[in-house]
């Protein structure tokens, strides 16, 4: 594992991937996301140029919402796979329900 | 003006900036801009790598609370300055506080 | 059915209850509505006598936190009653799933 | 000032009133604010009914953007009373934008 990741989310190794995301919801997500990079230098260069302030309210708050729409996207593809899986399973169900909760409260900042 | 640009927002000429942000302020704008970029690639490489999905959620949902500081900075930068000024002078004030009550309306999206 | 209603709600007959609500969690929540009545009552108060407007936005911002928290409970009921139950009898899950990540998007206003 | 109020606010005297809202605003609010009580007292027998979940929570999420709603006419008053009367008597000026900005940031949750 190298020492130059931004995040400090622990990469998986190739392999122990959670394999949740439907594949046509990963490039989705990613063109979405990539979008939201764009979205955020856009945001840089108008701080940077000094761009009328309401319009950069604006495009923050546009920011905001893609990735909320980026994470109810996530939302449904693990309620789809790790939560039915759990349930049907019988396995850590329980666990499962708890955190999916925890992760809509964190959202809304309850 | 080169056709690369990532943004609609056409960037003003030098000179027309409106000049509104404290400088203090746009070095501590621009450095959270940037973490939130690099938070933003963090979760391109997370849902590439199918990282935990309730990890994914609560690293947007950081972000989002993020840039939701952003734009309360900028929101008050731009009440002292742009909304300030036009109560003093007598200007467009009405406009001002219009515009501005439009853009908390957008962020909570009422 | 009487005709005195105030939501548009359809009130099942007795008997018809879905029984997903948790006895426990059933008076914690009518608790938490009572006194979110409670609040909403104080507000109209503080708005008859001209309270200072920002300690108004204060209590508004209160209710909001406590019906979102009200939301959260339910929704966590509704998971671990409705969905796990549809799931486990594999019927209707994806159409339970459907339906809960529409609820948390509306929620979120996405 | 009797005990019996259901929230903490101190009643102003009768004339003490800050008399910041419009008099069209304020019938406006009081009755948005009636109705956001029926609409609470409405998830009240949703709940007790068990009505269906996803239903109360369309209900509450309905709710919180309507108190949002309310919250942002009188944010509006404020900012085109208080805030503009302290901007033009230059009293205050600083102390009621820091106030304004942390109004906001108690609704976005920042």
């Amino acid at each position: 594992m190298d020492a130059t990741q931004e995040s400090q989310t622990t990469a998986p190794l190739q392999g122990t991937a959670h394999g949740y995301i439907k594949s046509k919801d990963k490039e989705l997500l990613q063109n979405r996301l990539r979008r939201i990079e764009g979205q955020v230098r856009g945001v840089q260069r108008m701080v940077d140029e000094e761009a009328y302030c309401v319009d950069v309210l604006t495009q923050i708050a546009s920011v905001v919402s893609a990735l909320e729409k980026v994470g109810t996207i996530l939302l449904k593809d693990h309620v789809d796979h790790c939560v039915r899986e759990s349930i049907e399973k019988g396995e850590d169900a329980d666990e499962k329900i708890e955190e999916l909760t925890a992760a809509v409260e964190r959202f809304l900042r309850v």
